[in-house]
């Protein structure tokens, strides 16, 4: 398998987590979003909306959006598993993991702090207060929702799962704008268990072969 | 079941269809997105993270995020599938609805739309073109990625999907705020595809029983 993507990127990173998890090897294609590579011509083969990450499969297949890609990956490589066996806790798992990726991560993308910069004409003060605003609020929603579930090592269970796939890069992207963490101690407590093992250490942007400080 | 939702939701109207899709009766439980009724003390418990749709189930368990609601769906009443058979086809479609639920729907949320202008300054023309911006480049990145898969009815082969689901209630959004839809072929196809079928007409916001002009 392939890996096209880019150390910093926190889709790319929740693909590295679960594939990580699933013990498989995998090529590292960069792709440097910051001087637009993934805009180029030559990558719109691999992918036509222009996103990181993409999966090449053995077979050739090209396959996009992080959560589609792993739960891909968790359909053909089953062991361990990134979702529970019952119905219903696949379902919190699930809306666990979109609760970040469809309702926090979406909002802080390079392209949309960039439409704030160049477009509205924001400046950097407003945009770090935009990007702590939909992490915050984004975060306290998931603590809330954990509050509801039984307690657990990880965000759900007590194995790592799709879920915690989005919320550790949903943390260290929050760290890079400095985002205050105080009052979410079970959302802590799970990225604090999740980076106590290798395969999140393994896949976390400065293990990356592109990686810059 | 029961279900929370509000009628110009497009993640409501999402779970809808595929409700529909599946024939299953439930209870229309309205919640006023725009009276801020989510918001509210008593809705706390149905949603913590206080979003509709919510699925409570006849078990009383309360789920959230409609992606996450359609594949519980989908698991537990699997005629007709809302996802392909192959694992390669299933991230295909997969990733085509989150190509929707992720990277366009976000950034039009209401609550957005209200910072803009709340905490951004940002003026109704200004408003409405970071709208369009986002549905149009998001339904161009959509059609690009359909012309790379094989001809089909609906947005993945011959019958309706979760890709189906998630692309309806963009296009009705985006009709709202007279979005461009020229040159999108394959993507506007199967729209009407499924605007033919009876349960996409039931689904409908007009057809809600909260439906106002």
């Amino acid at each position: 398998m392939k890996l096209y993507n880019y150390f910093r990127s926190s889709a790319s990173f929740r693909v590295r987590i679960a594939l990580a998890l699933k013990g498989l090897e995998y090529e590292y294609l960069p792709v440097h979003l910051v001087k637009g590579e993934h805009k180029a011509d030559a990558f719109a083969r691999v992918s036509p909306s222009k996103l990181v990450p993409v999966l090449e499969t053995d077979g050739g297949e090209l396959l996009g959006q992080s959560m589609a890609i792993i739960e891909y990956i968790d359909e053909t490589h089953p062991q361990p598993p990134l979702l529970p066996g019952e119905a219903v806790e696949r379902a919190h798992v699930r809306a666990l993991a979109q609760l970040i990726a469809c309702e926090i991560h979406p909002l802080n993308n390079l392209r949309v702090l960039k439409y704030l910069v160049r477009d509205l004409k924001v400046d950097e003060e407003a945009k770090n207060t935009w990007y702590r605003h939909w992490v915050r609020e984004g975060l306290e929603a998931f603590e809330r929702e954990l509050a509801r579930l039984p307690a657990s090592k990880f965000s759900f269970g007590d194995a790592p799962t799709l879920a915690d796939c989005c919320l550790v890069p949903q943390i260290f992207n929050g760290q890079r704008f400095d985002v205050n963490f105080d009052g979410l101690p079970r959302t802590m407590a799970a990225f604090d268990a999740c980076m106590a093992l290798p395969a999140f250490q393994k896949a976390q942007p400065s293990s990356c072969p592109d990686f810059e400080a």
